[in-house]
Protein backbone atom coordinates (compact mmCIF):
# COMPACT_ATOMS: atom_id res chain seq x y z
CA UNK A 1 0.00 0.00 0.00
CA UNK A 2 1.40 3.35 -0.98
CA UNK A 3 1.86 6.16 1.57
CA UNK A 4 -0.10 8.43 1.19
CA UNK A 5 -0.18 12.38 2.94
CA UNK A 6 -3.68 12.55 4.29
CA UNK A 7 -4.97 16.37 5.73
CA UNK A 8 -5.63 15.97 9.44
CA UNK A 9 -8.96 17.01 9.56
CA UNK A 10 -11.23 15.88 12.55
CA UNK A 11 -14.61 14.63 11.35
CA UNK A 12 -16.17 17.49 12.43
CA UNK A 13 -14.14 20.23 10.95
CA UNK A 14 -14.51 18.51 7.49
CA UNK A 15 -17.63 19.79 6.08
CA UNK A 16 -16.17 23.60 7.03
CA UNK A 17 -13.01 22.96 5.62
CA UNK A 18 -14.46 21.98 2.32
CA UNK A 19 -16.33 24.86 2.69
CA UNK A 20 -14.00 27.09 3.24
CA UNK A 21 -11.97 25.52 -0.08
CA UNK A 22 -15.26 26.34 -1.97
CA UNK A 23 -15.24 29.70 -0.91
CA UNK A 24 -11.88 30.36 -1.29
CA UNK A 25 -12.15 28.97 -5.27
CA UNK A 26 -15.36 30.62 -5.93
CA UNK A 27 -12.89 33.91 -5.43
CA UNK A 28 -14.99 37.21 -5.55
CA UNK A 29 -18.14 35.94 -7.66
CA UNK A 30 -21.13 38.62 -6.53
CA UNK A 31 -23.72 35.91 -5.51
CA UNK A 32 -25.50 37.23 -2.28
CA UNK A 33 -25.40 35.55 0.72
CA UNK A 34 -28.52 33.58 0.96
CA UNK A 35 -27.83 32.33 -2.25
CA UNK A 36 -24.48 31.63 -1.81
CA UNK A 37 -25.18 28.83 0.89
CA UNK A 38 -26.90 26.83 -1.44
CA UNK A 39 -24.91 27.46 -4.23
CA UNK A 40 -21.67 26.37 -2.18
CA UNK A 41 -24.01 23.13 -0.80
CA UNK A 42 -24.33 22.24 -4.98
CA UNK A 43 -20.69 22.50 -5.41
CA UNK A 44 -20.17 20.22 -2.09
CA UNK A 45 -22.56 17.44 -3.21
CA UNK A 46 -21.07 17.97 -7.12
CA UNK A 47 -17.63 19.03 -7.02
CA UNK A 48 -19.11 20.89 -9.81
CA UNK A 49 -17.99 24.90 -9.98
CA UNK A 50 -20.78 24.65 -12.62
CA UNK A 51 -23.35 24.98 -10.36
CA UNK A 52 -21.84 28.75 -9.37
CA UNK A 53 -22.98 29.99 -13.11
CA UNK A 54 -26.01 28.13 -13.85
CA UNK A 55 -27.97 27.97 -10.88
CA UNK A 56 -30.84 30.82 -11.01
CA UNK A 57 -32.81 32.14 -8.22
CA UNK A 58 -36.49 34.19 -8.33
CA UNK A 59 -36.21 37.32 -6.31
CA UNK A 60 -37.21 35.46 -2.87
CA UNK A 61 -36.58 32.39 -3.61
CA UNK A 62 -34.58 31.18 -0.91
CA UNK A 63 -36.50 33.39 1.76
CA UNK A 64 -39.79 31.82 0.94
CA UNK A 65 -37.97 28.41 0.81
CA UNK A 66 -37.07 28.78 4.33
CA UNK A 67 -39.95 30.38 5.75
CA UNK A 68 -42.03 27.06 4.02
CA UNK A 69 -39.46 24.91 5.90
CA UNK A 70 -39.90 26.65 8.92
CA UNK A 71 -43.68 26.24 8.26
CA UNK A 72 -43.75 22.42 8.42
CA UNK A 73 -43.92 22.29 5.13
CA UNK A 74 -44.37 18.74 2.63
CA UNK A 75 -41.43 18.42 0.84
CA UNK A 76 -42.26 16.32 -2.45
CA UNK A 77 -39.30 14.88 -4.69
CA UNK A 78 -39.49 12.62 -7.60
CA UNK A 79 -36.78 10.21 -6.68
CA UNK A 80 -36.26 8.22 -3.47
CA UNK A 81 -32.91 9.25 -3.69
CA UNK A 82 -33.30 12.66 -3.69
CA UNK A 83 -35.82 11.78 -0.72
CA UNK A 84 -33.05 9.66 1.13
CA UNK A 85 -30.34 12.81 0.76
CA UNK A 86 -32.65 14.90 2.56
CA UNK A 87 -32.00 16.01 6.46
CA UNK A 88 -35.07 14.31 8.04
CA UNK A 89 -34.13 15.53 11.56
CA UNK A 90 -34.08 19.14 10.50
CA UNK A 91 -36.76 18.96 8.66
CA UNK A 92 -38.82 16.80 10.84
CA UNK A 93 -37.77 19.01 13.48
CA UNK A 94 -39.98 22.29 11.77
CA UNK A 95 -42.95 19.46 11.19
CA UNK A 96 -42.24 18.86 8.29
CA UNK A 97 -42.20 15.78 6.14
CA UNK A 98 -40.84 14.45 2.45
CA UNK A 99 -42.22 12.24 0.21
CA UNK A 100 -41.73 10.55 -2.91
CA UNK A 101 -45.33 9.06 -4.75
CA UNK A 102 -42.96 7.36 -7.51
CA UNK A 103 -42.70 3.75 -6.47
CA UNK A 104 -46.85 3.93 -5.36
CA UNK A 105 -48.20 0.82 -7.01
CA UNK A 106 -51.21 2.93 -8.55
CA UNK A 107 -49.05 5.18 -9.52
CA UNK A 108 -47.42 3.08 -11.50
CA UNK A 109 -50.68 1.18 -12.99
CA UNK A 110 -51.85 5.20 -13.80
CA UNK A 111 -49.25 5.88 -15.63
CA UNK A 112 -49.32 2.58 -17.50
CA UNK A 113 -52.89 2.82 -18.36
CA UNK A 114 -52.36 6.77 -19.84
CA UNK A 115 -49.28 6.17 -21.39
CA UNK A 116 -47.90 8.85 -19.33
CA UNK A 117 -44.73 9.06 -17.02
CA UNK A 118 -44.71 7.77 -13.28
CA UNK A 119 -43.51 11.57 -13.06
CA UNK A 120 -46.45 13.05 -14.25
CA UNK A 121 -48.48 11.17 -12.35
CA UNK A 122 -46.95 12.04 -9.21
CA UNK A 123 -47.20 15.74 -9.65
CA UNK A 124 -51.11 15.05 -9.98
CA UNK A 125 -51.16 12.88 -6.38
CA UNK A 126 -48.61 16.57 -5.26
CA UNK A 127 -51.28 18.31 -6.24
CA UNK A 128 -53.74 16.82 -3.87
CA UNK A 129 -51.71 17.24 -0.70
CA UNK A 130 -52.96 19.88 2.22
CA UNK A 131 -50.89 22.28 3.18
CA UNK A 132 -47.49 24.16 2.06
CA UNK A 133 -45.90 22.34 -0.36
CA UNK A 134 -42.42 22.71 -2.13
CA UNK A 135 -41.37 20.46 -5.04
CA UNK A 136 -37.93 19.26 -5.37
CA UNK A 137 -37.23 18.32 -8.84
CA UNK A 138 -34.08 16.63 -9.55
CA UNK A 139 -34.48 13.63 -12.29
CA UNK A 140 -37.76 13.19 -14.43
CA UNK A 141 -38.49 16.60 -16.89
CA UNK A 142 -42.05 15.34 -17.09
CA UNK A 143 -42.57 16.01 -13.55
CA UNK A 144 -41.53 19.42 -13.74
CA UNK A 145 -43.80 19.84 -17.23
CA UNK A 146 -46.71 18.66 -15.36
CA UNK A 147 -46.17 20.64 -12.16
CA UNK A 148 -45.89 23.82 -14.58
CA UNK A 149 -48.84 22.48 -15.95
CA UNK A 150 -50.53 22.49 -12.86
CA UNK A 151 -49.60 25.52 -11.43
CA UNK A 152 -50.92 27.24 -14.69
CA UNK A 153 -54.16 25.86 -14.39
CA UNK A 154 -54.12 26.68 -10.07
CA UNK A 155 -54.62 23.20 -8.97
CA UNK A 156 -50.71 22.93 -7.77
CA UNK A 157 -49.49 25.84 -5.47
CA UNK A 158 -46.10 25.59 -4.30
CA UNK A 159 -44.22 27.96 -2.13
CA UNK A 160 -41.06 27.03 -4.02
CA UNK A 161 -40.33 25.03 -6.92
CA UNK A 162 -36.49 23.53 -7.04
CA UNK A 163 -35.92 22.74 -10.64
CA UNK A 164 -32.99 20.66 -11.07
CA UNK A 165 -33.64 17.46 -13.30
CA UNK A 166 -30.82 16.27 -14.91
CA UNK A 167 -30.57 14.97 -18.78
CA UNK A 168 -31.00 15.69 -22.26
CA UNK A 169 -34.15 15.08 -23.28
CA UNK A 170 -36.57 18.19 -22.57
CA UNK A 171 -34.81 18.62 -19.48
CA UNK A 172 -33.92 21.84 -20.66
CA UNK A 173 -36.67 22.75 -22.60
CA UNK A 174 -38.64 21.57 -18.90
CA UNK A 175 -36.65 24.15 -16.59
CA UNK A 176 -36.85 27.18 -19.54
CA UNK A 177 -41.07 26.40 -18.78
CA UNK A 178 -40.49 27.16 -15.13
CA UNK A 179 -38.17 30.01 -16.08
CA UNK A 180 -40.68 31.46 -17.89
CA UNK A 181 -43.94 31.04 -15.20
CA UNK A 182 -44.23 33.43 -12.00
CA UNK A 183 -43.72 31.84 -9.28
CA UNK A 184 -40.65 31.11 -6.65
CA UNK A 185 -38.08 28.77 -7.47
CA UNK A 186 -34.43 27.84 -7.90
CA UNK A 187 -33.22 26.35 -11.60
CA UNK A 188 -29.99 24.78 -12.49
CA UNK A 189 -29.97 26.14 -15.96
CA UNK A 190 -29.21 23.66 -18.49
CA UNK A 191 -28.64 20.24 -18.47
CA UNK A 192 -27.23 19.99 -14.96
CA UNK A 193 -29.01 18.60 -11.64
CA UNK A 194 -30.21 15.85 -10.55
CA UNK A 195 -31.40 14.25 -7.39
CA UNK A 196 -28.51 14.63 -5.08
CA UNK A 197 -28.75 18.80 -6.36
CA UNK A 198 -32.06 18.90 -5.38
CA UNK A 199 -31.26 16.94 -1.95
CA UNK A 200 -28.46 19.52 -1.74
CA UNK A 201 -30.41 22.41 -2.34
CA UNK A 202 -32.83 20.91 0.30
CA UNK A 203 -30.49 20.80 2.98
CA UNK A 204 -29.26 24.05 2.45
CA UNK A 205 -32.36 25.88 2.94
CA UNK A 206 -32.75 23.74 6.16
CA UNK A 207 -29.67 24.37 7.42
CA UNK A 208 -30.57 28.54 6.73
CA UNK A 209 -33.57 28.00 8.45
CA UNK A 210 -32.59 26.08 11.51
CA UNK A 211 -29.72 29.01 12.01
CA UNK A 212 -27.51 25.59 11.58
CA UNK A 213 -23.53 27.30 11.65
CA UNK A 214 -23.30 25.04 8.47
CA UNK A 215 -23.23 26.88 5.28
CA UNK B 1 -46.91 30.32 -19.43
CA UNK B 2 -44.54 30.42 -22.73
CA UNK B 3 -45.25 27.50 -25.49
CA UNK B 4 -42.11 25.35 -25.54
CA UNK B 5 -41.40 22.64 -27.85
CA UNK B 6 -41.18 18.83 -26.18
CA UNK B 7 -39.82 16.14 -27.86
CA UNK B 8 -42.61 13.74 -28.67
CA UNK B 9 -40.48 10.97 -26.79
CA UNK B 10 -42.42 7.71 -25.35
CA UNK B 11 -41.57 7.54 -21.59
CA UNK B 12 -40.40 3.75 -22.58
CA UNK B 13 -37.93 5.48 -24.87
CA UNK B 14 -36.55 8.39 -22.52
CA UNK B 15 -33.40 6.65 -21.60
CA UNK B 16 -32.86 5.15 -25.27
CA UNK B 17 -32.73 8.66 -26.63
CA UNK B 18 -30.75 10.04 -23.63
CA UNK B 19 -28.25 7.16 -24.26
CA UNK B 20 -27.71 7.80 -27.85
CA UNK B 21 -27.41 11.73 -27.40
CA UNK B 22 -24.86 11.20 -24.94
CA UNK B 23 -23.47 8.18 -27.59
CA UNK B 24 -23.34 10.76 -30.27
CA UNK B 25 -21.80 13.16 -28.08
CA UNK B 26 -18.86 10.98 -26.49
CA UNK B 27 -17.69 10.57 -30.60
CA UNK B 28 -14.64 8.43 -31.34
CA UNK B 29 -13.47 7.89 -28.11
CA UNK B 30 -11.64 5.06 -27.78
CA UNK B 31 -13.92 3.14 -24.70
CA UNK B 32 -14.64 -0.17 -24.53
CA UNK B 33 -17.67 -1.62 -24.75
CA UNK B 34 -18.16 -2.93 -21.18
CA UNK B 35 -17.00 0.37 -19.62
CA UNK B 36 -18.15 2.52 -21.97
CA UNK B 37 -21.58 1.40 -20.25
CA UNK B 38 -20.14 2.67 -17.13
CA UNK B 39 -19.13 5.77 -18.72
CA UNK B 40 -22.16 6.32 -20.09
CA UNK B 41 -24.34 5.70 -17.01
CA UNK B 42 -22.63 8.20 -15.00
CA UNK B 43 -22.84 11.03 -18.06
CA UNK B 44 -26.72 10.29 -17.80
CA UNK B 45 -27.09 10.78 -14.39
CA UNK B 46 -24.70 13.85 -13.93
CA UNK B 47 -24.99 15.53 -17.62
CA UNK B 48 -21.19 15.66 -16.63
CA UNK B 49 -18.90 14.44 -19.49
CA UNK B 50 -16.10 14.71 -17.60
CA UNK B 51 -16.78 11.09 -16.27
CA UNK B 52 -15.07 10.12 -20.17
CA UNK B 53 -11.94 10.92 -18.94
CA UNK B 54 -11.99 10.82 -15.01
CA UNK B 55 -12.74 6.76 -14.91
CA UNK B 56 -10.44 5.14 -14.32
CA UNK B 57 -11.36 0.56 -14.48
CA UNK B 58 -8.49 -2.02 -13.22
CA UNK B 59 -8.05 -4.67 -16.43
CA UNK B 60 -11.33 -6.89 -14.83
CA UNK B 61 -13.59 -4.38 -13.01
CA UNK B 62 -16.79 -4.75 -14.71
CA UNK B 63 -16.19 -8.39 -15.66
CA UNK B 64 -15.50 -9.27 -11.83
CA UNK B 65 -18.02 -6.62 -10.61
CA UNK B 66 -20.88 -8.08 -13.23
CA UNK B 67 -20.06 -11.72 -11.93
CA UNK B 68 -20.28 -10.66 -8.65
CA UNK B 69 -23.82 -9.62 -8.70
CA UNK B 70 -24.76 -12.55 -11.13
CA UNK B 71 -23.81 -14.07 -7.60
CA UNK B 72 -26.05 -12.39 -5.39
CA UNK B 73 -23.71 -10.55 -3.43
CA UNK B 74 -24.11 -7.87 -0.82
CA UNK B 75 -23.62 -4.59 -1.94
CA UNK B 76 -22.24 -1.79 0.65
CA UNK B 77 -22.62 1.95 0.24
CA UNK B 78 -21.88 4.73 2.60
CA UNK B 79 -24.74 6.92 2.26
CA UNK B 80 -28.65 6.23 2.12
CA UNK B 81 -28.88 8.25 -1.19
CA UNK B 82 -26.67 5.44 -3.24
CA UNK B 83 -28.54 2.91 -1.29
CA UNK B 84 -31.75 4.46 -2.49
CA UNK B 85 -30.46 4.98 -6.14
CA UNK B 86 -29.04 1.24 -7.01
CA UNK B 87 -32.34 -1.03 -8.92
CA UNK B 88 -33.33 -3.17 -5.94
CA UNK B 89 -35.78 -5.16 -8.88
CA UNK B 90 -32.87 -6.08 -10.71
CA UNK B 91 -30.40 -6.70 -7.74
CA UNK B 92 -32.70 -8.98 -5.68
CA UNK B 93 -33.43 -10.71 -8.74
CA UNK B 94 -29.97 -12.19 -8.69
CA UNK B 95 -30.21 -12.62 -4.62
CA UNK B 96 -27.97 -9.57 -3.64
CA UNK B 97 -29.01 -6.91 -1.72
CA UNK B 98 -27.94 -3.31 -0.69
CA UNK B 99 -26.71 -2.67 3.39
CA UNK B 100 -25.53 0.72 4.39
CA UNK B 101 -24.45 0.81 8.20
CA UNK B 102 -24.17 4.79 8.24
CA UNK B 103 -27.77 5.10 10.02
CA UNK B 104 -26.77 2.44 12.51
CA UNK B 105 -26.97 3.82 16.19
CA UNK B 106 -24.49 1.90 17.27
CA UNK B 107 -22.38 2.91 14.29
CA UNK B 108 -22.47 6.57 15.08
CA UNK B 109 -22.25 5.56 19.37
CA UNK B 110 -19.03 3.77 18.08
CA UNK B 111 -17.37 6.36 15.71
CA UNK B 112 -18.09 9.21 18.45
CA UNK B 113 -16.22 7.37 21.19
CA UNK B 114 -13.21 6.78 19.24
CA UNK B 115 -13.05 10.16 17.68
CA UNK B 116 -13.76 7.89 14.05
CA UNK B 117 -16.54 9.15 11.32
CA UNK B 118 -19.32 6.86 11.11
CA UNK B 119 -18.28 5.97 7.55
CA UNK B 120 -15.00 4.38 9.14
CA UNK B 121 -16.82 2.23 11.62
CA UNK B 122 -19.34 0.90 8.78
CA UNK B 123 -16.32 -0.23 6.43
CA UNK B 124 -15.51 -2.52 9.78
CA UNK B 125 -18.90 -3.24 9.62
CA UNK B 126 -18.15 -4.37 6.15
CA UNK B 127 -15.53 -6.07 6.68
CA UNK B 128 -17.68 -8.69 9.22
CA UNK B 129 -20.20 -9.66 6.48
CA UNK B 130 -20.54 -13.29 5.23
CA UNK B 131 -20.32 -13.89 1.10
CA UNK B 132 -19.32 -11.46 -1.87
CA UNK B 133 -19.00 -7.99 -1.27
CA UNK B 134 -18.85 -4.91 -3.78
CA UNK B 135 -18.05 -1.50 -1.97
CA UNK B 136 -19.75 1.33 -3.80
CA UNK B 137 -18.62 4.54 -2.13
CA UNK B 138 -19.35 7.87 -3.33
CA UNK B 139 -19.14 10.29 -0.42
CA UNK B 140 -16.83 9.73 1.98
CA UNK B 141 -13.17 9.26 1.38
CA UNK B 142 -12.84 8.26 5.06
CA UNK B 143 -14.83 5.12 4.27
CA UNK B 144 -12.09 4.77 1.34
CA UNK B 145 -9.20 5.09 3.10
CA UNK B 146 -10.40 2.48 6.18
CA UNK B 147 -11.41 -0.05 3.35
CA UNK B 148 -8.00 -0.16 1.71
CA UNK B 149 -6.57 -0.20 5.47
CA UNK B 150 -8.89 -3.49 5.90
CA UNK B 151 -7.91 -4.66 2.58
CA UNK B 152 -4.55 -4.40 3.30
CA UNK B 153 -4.57 -6.37 6.43
CA UNK B 154 -6.33 -9.06 5.00
CA UNK B 155 -9.68 -8.66 6.21
CA UNK B 156 -11.63 -7.41 3.77
CA UNK B 157 -11.86 -8.46 0.64
CA UNK B 158 -14.08 -7.04 -1.93
CA UNK B 159 -14.70 -8.27 -5.15
CA UNK B 160 -14.86 -4.91 -6.71
CA UNK B 161 -14.81 -1.74 -4.97
CA UNK B 162 -15.97 1.41 -6.41
CA UNK B 163 -14.42 4.19 -5.34
CA UNK B 164 -16.45 7.56 -6.36
CA UNK B 165 -16.17 9.51 -3.29
CA UNK B 166 -16.49 13.19 -4.01
CA UNK B 167 -15.28 16.82 -2.26
CA UNK B 168 -12.58 18.32 -1.15
CA UNK B 169 -10.55 16.88 1.85
CA UNK B 170 -8.80 13.74 1.43
CA UNK B 171 -11.06 12.85 -1.62
CA UNK B 172 -8.19 13.09 -4.22
CA UNK B 173 -5.94 11.16 -1.90
CA UNK B 174 -8.05 8.79 -0.69
CA UNK B 175 -8.67 7.55 -4.52
CA UNK B 176 -4.79 7.45 -5.38
CA UNK B 177 -4.65 5.12 -2.31
CA UNK B 178 -7.34 2.84 -3.76
CA UNK B 179 -5.65 2.69 -7.18
CA UNK B 180 -2.14 2.29 -6.18
CA UNK B 181 -3.39 -1.31 -4.57
CA UNK B 182 -3.95 -4.39 -6.26
CA UNK B 183 -7.80 -5.15 -6.47
CA UNK B 184 -10.26 -4.50 -8.71
CA UNK B 185 -11.56 -1.00 -9.15
CA UNK B 186 -13.53 1.69 -10.64
CA UNK B 187 -12.69 4.72 -9.43
CA UNK B 188 -13.36 8.15 -10.65
CA UNK B 189 -9.97 10.26 -10.22
CA UNK B 190 -10.13 13.91 -8.86
CA UNK B 191 -12.45 15.65 -6.78
CA UNK B 192 -16.06 14.45 -8.66
CA UNK B 193 -18.12 11.22 -8.02
CA UNK B 194 -21.21 11.03 -5.53
CA UNK B 195 -23.75 9.37 -4.33
CA UNK B 196 -25.69 9.49 -7.58
CA UNK B 197 -22.71 8.51 -9.41
CA UNK B 198 -21.90 5.31 -7.34
CA UNK B 199 -25.70 4.18 -7.88
CA UNK B 200 -25.21 4.86 -11.21
CA UNK B 201 -21.55 2.45 -11.54
CA UNK B 202 -24.03 0.16 -9.56
CA UNK B 203 -27.24 0.03 -12.50
CA UNK B 204 -24.47 0.08 -15.39
CA UNK B 205 -23.53 -3.00 -13.99
CA UNK B 206 -26.40 -4.60 -13.01
CA UNK B 207 -28.20 -4.29 -16.37
CA UNK B 208 -24.96 -5.74 -17.83
CA UNK B 209 -25.50 -8.73 -15.98
CA UNK B 210 -29.03 -9.22 -16.20
CA UNK B 211 -28.70 -8.66 -20.47
CA UNK B 212 -30.96 -5.89 -19.95
CA UNK B 213 -30.92 -3.76 -23.73
CA UNK B 214 -29.96 -0.47 -21.50
CA UNK B 215 -26.73 0.17 -21.79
Amino acid sequence: MREIHLQRVAPAEIEARSMEIIASELGERDIPAPQLAVVKRCIHTSADFDYADNLVFSPHAVERGVEALRKGCTIVTDTQMARAGINKRVLEGFGGRVVCFMSDPDVAAEARERGETRATVSMERAAGLEGPVVLALGNAPTALVRACQLMEEGRLRPELVIGVPVGFVNVVESKELLLSMGGEHIVARGRKGGSNIAAAICNALLYLASGDRRE
